[in-house]
């Protein structure tokens, strides 16, 4: 293998205005929404920070934090930025490094920073206390927020000097989330190109991986993809690489396990460029040949997927497509006889909720699980539709993945046997010849334009056309 | 590209009985060691802890604190290990997980980390306190030192029912690391298999690599070849591939410049395999022609490695060897004309560490830069020999590199021009013309066995190699 030269890389060109124009929409947001309290105000980022490994002196290969990378497109680590709210300019504060760091790495001076990243000013991060007290703002706003998944919070910076300085810990965490939700033809070109070389990955993974072959090598084959053609170092999660039984568990990353026969293969792996991420799932046999049981559960996940992108359009709600999702799956359950009783009984009691365990879909863009699902002003989480990760009306510009899933998830199934509320709707021994096929995640990544839902990923879907690409045949001539 | 099916993964299957080995070596030397006072004692560590990415839910791929891997060989996180110094019995501690967590993450029961990981007891975390007040031990060891190259150290355990228990801090540091610096015959047998495996993909690059590639191509391909082939997931530091100039930057890692035709590649990567890990160095010209002043450098550097090989033996001071390594490349810089004066005053001067800027190795093991280098009772730090990582007396069963290395580092070399203590030993003008060499360096990995040095690594060394390597020529056939 590789025994050929490496074809030269396809990189994508990020725009030289890119987060220019980012912060130009996102300042105009800014300043409409906060009014008069914003002027002569700063607007203040703390960039990520190096990680150390361990007790080593070597350090986690760590990205940019996603709003700090939005809005000033710096990848150095220990900085801050600063946006002066007046006149719109870019402040961006690094970290003064000694002649033996520099014997050892890259470091570029200040001016060579301010050009390659397009920002008005460049400076140590020593000089912010000076430049603050020549700037005199009226106030300073910070990032502060608690994250709706991890429910985590980003440190702010707490220079003593800062405590000199009005500050606002509110307004701003609420402004930049809303402003990320939609996403600028920019950044919607990024995300098309990142899905579209992803998906490419996707195929060649069903195309070379066999049984005998071990989960891991479809994670080596799709991450060598697109780093070596495309550069793409980062990857957006950990990849999913889920054969057989391993498919029921929904963040499964040992990719430890030898592939069998006749086992279906779930992937859940998504690529990042420029800090833009693509999130793609693809289910498909093992030997290229769904089983008939195996069929059953892929169509049941592929027209639920289906039904659900049919209704995408502005001003529709995501809780209601989450329930549009739960119904299609109830019924294709009760079809295939796994479940019984009354459709009205099996809605009213979630019994579909027992296969489809999680939220039918999450925003994407600079992180996986993107970020304003509930947002200051968007519709809250219900304590019955708690898996969802949203329930915002959609709009256009945002983008998010539709990806419902079944899954024989053997302690949950268990738990229910024994819970005569839900054992009654339940055919025990139907399941059971159904566990080996483990999961059916179908994801995929939807623009929404003011035309309807654009999927920006491009991957066979119907049994017809992965079995087709399977076996390396051409599958977009297939259409059913 | 890829259109093969991949091939079956090679892995290298670890003896069932490998941590216990090494815990019962351990342990011999512990009680041998601390005698009387560690009677009734518990040796108590703590394992790697989850790290969240900045306000995400989402975690780094952690590895585990390598002295916990290489005590227990668990891999999970946020755990404890206790070892029973009288019965030298294993207790590992694991977090408990809700059934939430159960769906999203492959959850071990008790019994099956247990089983798998060959230890005499596993209990849950909330489990400590009981078992400590039942035990009763008499003294508590725990692992805390200040590591010689970050000056960081690892937390240590601090629940406050710990401080029922009387506690050592000082003992353990010193006799673990120790322990970990000469390795085992198993630990002997791995470290042959991640080098031999990482010197292929080294191979792979040189043949397949050229101008107009980036260099972080380079990376991918490497990575690839490891993970795909032999289960590599994590690599021991970060990948250095340098062409040009960049080989200059000691720990050159943004690897994003296109290779250009003449330039010389320095290529930096190792791989890791059970927590052991390879760290090699090859510099090869980007079209497979040295040029001549290349090969002066090349040469100079390869010549300084082999006069170094050939004096490592057993009682061999490392100090000595860097001496060795200093004087040898002095004389190849005056031969070169680069630069002048008695060699007498070039090596009181140190002139050459203008150009050699680094020690002439580091011990190699769980960590790229393994513990034990300033061990207490081995020879001290010298501020005059500040850059070396050791100066103990060599000992059989030490794993370490063995690389040279000669650069033109601009910064460095500017200063020393305007310095008239350095400027008359230098010929500016010769030095000018080798700028755009940029640096070579070579770096083997040396087994030091009673019988002499093993290299551990297989890769093409002599200028006839490295060519005939790049045209894809069978290299291990030219002995000059």
């Amino acid at each position: 293998m590789n025994s050929d030269p490496i074809p030269f890389p396809r990189e994508y060109a990020i725009p030289e205005d890119f987060h220019q124009n980012i912060r130009t929409r996102f300042l105009n947001f800014f300043r409409y929404t906060v009014g008069d309290k914003a002027r002569n105000s700063l607007i203040m980022l703390m960039g990520a920070v190096k990680m150390n490994k361990h007790d080593e002196d070597q350090q986690y290969r760590v990205e940019q934090e996603s709003n700090f990378h939005y809005l000033f497109g710096v990848d150095f680590l220990n900085c801050y930025g600063i946006i002066d709210v007046d006149n719109g300019k870019s402040i961006v504060f690094v970290p003064q490094y000694d002649s033996n760091y520099k014997m050892w790495n890259v470091v570029l001076n200040n001016d060579e920073i301010k050009q390659k990243f397009k920002l008005d000013e460049v400076l140590y991060n020593d000089d912010i206390e000076s430049w603050l007290s020549n700037r005199k703002p009226s106030l300073i706003y910070y990032f502060y927020g608690i994250d709706d998944y991890s429910h985590h919070s980003l440190p702010i910076p707490d220079q003593p000097f800062l405590q000199n300085y009005n500050s606002d810990y509110d307004e701003l965490y609420y402004i930049l989330t809303e402003s990320r939700v939609r996403k600028t033809p920019q950044e919607q070109d990024i995300m098309r190109f990142i899905c579209k070389i992803s998906s490419e990955a996707h195929e060649l993974v069903i195309k070379n991986i066999r049984k005998g072959n071990k989960e891991y090598q479809m994670e080596a084959l799709y991450q060598y993809h697109t780093f070596i053609n495309h550069g793409c170092r980062f990857t957006p999660y950990e990849c999913i690489c889920a054969s057989g039984t391993n498919g029921s568990v929904l963040h499964y990353e040992e990719n430890s396990k030898t592939i069998q026969e006749k086992e279906l293969i779930l992937n859940d792996m998504g690529g990042k460029f420029y800090g833009y991420c693509s999130d793609i799932t693809v289910t498909f046999p093992s030997d290229g040949k769904f089983t008939q049981k195996q069929a059953i559960i892929y169509n049941a996940v592929l027209d639920t997927q289906r039904q659900v992108h049919n209704s995408l359009k502005v001003g529709v709600n995501w809780g209601d497509m989450q329930l549009l999702a739960e119904r299609t799956i109830t019924k294709h359950l009760f079809n295939a006889g796994l479940i019984k009783g009354s459709m009205e009984d099996l809605i009213k009691n979630s019994i579909c909720r027992l296969f489809f365990t999680h939220g039918l879909g999450h925003m994407l863009g600079l992180r996986t699980h993107d970020v304003g699902g509930y947002n200051k002003g968007t519709p809250p989480r219900l304590p019955e539709l708690s898996q969802l990760q949203f329930r915002r009306d959609l709009d256009v510009g945002m983008v998010f993945t539709n990806e419902p899933g079944i899954y024989f998830i053997d302690f949950i199934l268990q738990g229910a046997y024994k819970d005569p509320n839900k054992m009654k709707y339940l055919n025990k021994e139907r399941i059971e010849e159904f566990m080996h096929v483990g999961g059916v995640r179908l994801e995929d990544d939807i623009l929404l334009t003011a035309n309807g839902p654009e999927i920006l990923n491009d991957v066979p879907r119907t049994i017809k056309q992965v079995e087709a690409c399977w076996r390396g045949e051409d599958w977009r001539k297939i259409n059913d």
